[in-house]
C-alpha cells in the first residue's frame, strides 16, 4: 500500500494510491481517521488493516495533478538523518567517520517538501553550493525503546525516497552541521511511503539520483555501513521512537566519472561526478520498487533585509 | 509577564502567574485564546496585549502545586542549541570551536521536561556520565527571515532557564551529537517563559546551576561568545524563524575549584568543578530576575529489552 500526505486547497489529508495517478481520499472514505498520517500511525497496525481493507475495489476520487503533496510526514516529532553511512561517500568527502557509531544529526520539518513541489536553492550572496543527497527514509510505525536488531524492521511503517539537500558552507561554517542541513525548503520527502510489507527488504533495493535526467547516484542500499535495524536498535538505546519519526539512512557516493572527464561549470572539484543544484535543474530520487521524488529547484525568492 | 504550560489531570493548559505560586488558566478566562502558547505566540502580540489586560487585578485561580508543569514550549517547531559558547566551557572540554560561526545542533521534544518533573538519568547499563548544562533558553514570537541583528531582539517573545542535559559517551559516538544530546527526559525547560519587556536585555542577566544545593556554574551572560542578537541573524539567514521556536544559548563552564580540591566520587577528573547527575540528586538552573528551573533525577525506569 502506498499512501500520500496531500494539500487540496488549504485542506490537508492522507490518500491511498489506486495507481501512480488515482488516489482515494481518506478523508471523503473513512472521515473518522485522523487527518494525518502520524495520526493514522500512532493508531497502530488496526488503522492500516482497516485501511487495506476499506479500498479494495475503490478506483480511486482524486489524481495527483489535483492537489500538492506534502511531505510524506509534514510533522514527525524527529527527524534523524545519517552522516557518511556508504563507504563511497566517505572516500569522495575525504571525512572521517566511527567506525562503531553511526554518525546522526537532525532535519527540521521547515526544511523539506513533497514531491513535485520546488526546493529553494539559496540566494548566491548567501551560499552557492547546494547540493542533492538521494537517501531512502525510514518511518517508524510502533513505538518502542531498548529494540533489539532482530526485532527492529517489526518497529517501520514504511519507507520514502528522501532528497537530503544540504548547503555545504553553512555545513562546514562549524563541527554540528546544525543550519547547513536545514535551509528553508532544502529537501524532498515523498512522493509516498510504501509500506514494509510491499516493499520487503531494503537491502534488495537501489537509491537512484539524477539531475535534469542524468543520473548522478546510483548504488544498492546493501552498501549501507550501518543497516536500517541496527539505527532503529542505536536510537531505541536512548529515546522511545515514536509514530511518525523519520530516519534518514545517508548518501551514496557519486557515480565516478570516466577518466579524461572534463569538470562542468556546477561540478565539484574535489568530488567531479558531483554537481550542485541550481535554479532551473530538475532533481530526482528515485528507490528502486518504490517510487520517484521529483523537484524543480527555483531561486529562494525571499527578499535580503 | 511569566507564562506557564502546564497540565492538569490529562488537559494541557497555558496559565499567567500572579505570584511565585498562583496563576490564572487561559483556559478559563479567555476559552478563545489557542490551548497552547506557541499557539498563543502565532497569534501575534495583539493576543499578549489582551492577555495583559486581562488578567489585570486578578489573583488567580489556580496554584503550581495543583498542576505539573510542561515544558514552556511542549512543542516546538525547532529547538536549536549553541555548543562551546562560553571561553570558560571551551577552555574546560579543551575541544575547538568556529570563532566566526555559532556551532548549531538540534534537540528533540521527547528530550525535555518542565520544572518539577523528573529527569532521567540513564540506566548505567546505556551509559555514565549524565551531565547538566544551565543555559538561558530565548523563545521566538515575531516570524522572521533575513532578521539584522539591530532587529533581531524584536523577535523575542520572551526568556526562561533551560537545563541541556547531556548523555557524554553518546555525545562523542561521532562527530554530530546527535542522540547524546536528546536522550528521552534528560533536560528540563521552565518554570516559565518570561516575557522580553519584564526580562529586559539578557547581557545584564547571570545562570546559575546548582546541584543538591551546592553551586556549579555562575557566569554573567555578557560572556556568551554570540550574543542572542547574533545567532536570530544567523539562523534567519537559512530558514524563516517561526513563533515557538527555541534558541539554547550554551552553557558556561563550571566554576573554578580552590586548590588543592579532593575529586568527590562523581567529579569528572578532566573538569573538577563539574559533577555528573544521579539519581536522588536535584538540579537547579537559575536565571537572574527571572526564575528557578528544578528537576529531580531518577533512574530511567525503562526496562532493558
Amino acid at each position: 500500500m502506498r499512501l500520500i500526505s496531500y494539500r487540496a486547497g488549504e485542506q490537508h489529508s492522507v490518500g491511498v494510491m489506486i495507481d501512480d495517478n488515482r488516489f482515494v481520499s481518506l478523508r471523503r472514505l473513512m472521515p473518522d481517521l485522523p487527518l494525518t498520517l502520524k495520526g493514522i500511525l500512532e493508531q497502530g497496525s488496526g488503522a492500516m488493516k482497516r485501511i487495506a481493507e476499506a479500498i479494495v475495489g475503490n478506483e480511486g476520487d482524486l489524481r495527483l495533478d489535483q492537489v500538492h503533496l506534502d511531505p510524506v510526514i509534514p510533522d514527525p516529532h524527529a527527524t534523524w538523518a545519517l552522516a557518511l553511512n556508504f563507504q563511497m561517500h566517505i572516500d569522495e568527502t575525504a571525512l572521517t567517520t566511527s567506525p562503531d557509531h553511526p554518525q546522526i544529526f537532525q532535519r527540521m520539518p521547515i526544511s523539506i517538501v513533497g514531491s513535485g513541489e520546488p526546493l529553494w536553492c539559496p540566494n548566491p550572496a548567501i551560499a552557492k553550493t547546494f547540493d542533492y543527497e538521494g537517501e531512502l527514509a525510514v518511518i517508524i510505525g510502533t513505538p518502542g525503546r531498548h529494540i533489539p536488531v532482530a526485532q527492529a524492521l517489526r518497529h517501520v511503517a514504511g519507507y520514502a525516497p528522501y532528497n537530503e539537500g544540504s548547503v555545504r558552507e553553512f555545513q562546514g561554517h562549524n563541527r554540528q552541521f546544525g543550519l547547513g542541513k536545514n535551509f528553508e525548503r532544502s529537501g524532498g520527502f515523498g512522493p509516498w511511503m510504501m509500506t514494509a510489507d510491499e516493499f520487503g527488504d531494503p537491502k534488495t533495493h537501489r537509491v537512484i539520483t539524477r539531475l535534469n535526467g542524468v543520473e548522478k547516484q546510483d548504488e544498492m542500499l546493501d552498501k549501507m555501513i550501518f543497516s536500517v535495524e541496527q539505527v532503529i536498535h542505536y536510537l531505541s538505546t536512548g529515546y522511545a521512537l515514536q509514530a511518525g519519526d523519520v530516519i534518514v539512512m545517508g548518501t551514496p557516493g557519486a557515480l565516478r566519472k570516466p577518466p579524461g572527464y572534463v569538470l562542468g561549470p556546477y561540478d565539484s572539484p574535489r568530488n567531479p561526478g558531483r554537481t550542485r543544484m541550481k535554479p532551473g535543474d530538475v532533481c530526482e530520487v528515485e528507490i528502486s520498487g518504490l517510487g520517484i521524488l521529483s523537484n524543480p529547484i527555483v531561486a529562494d525568492p525571499t527578499p535580503l533585509a
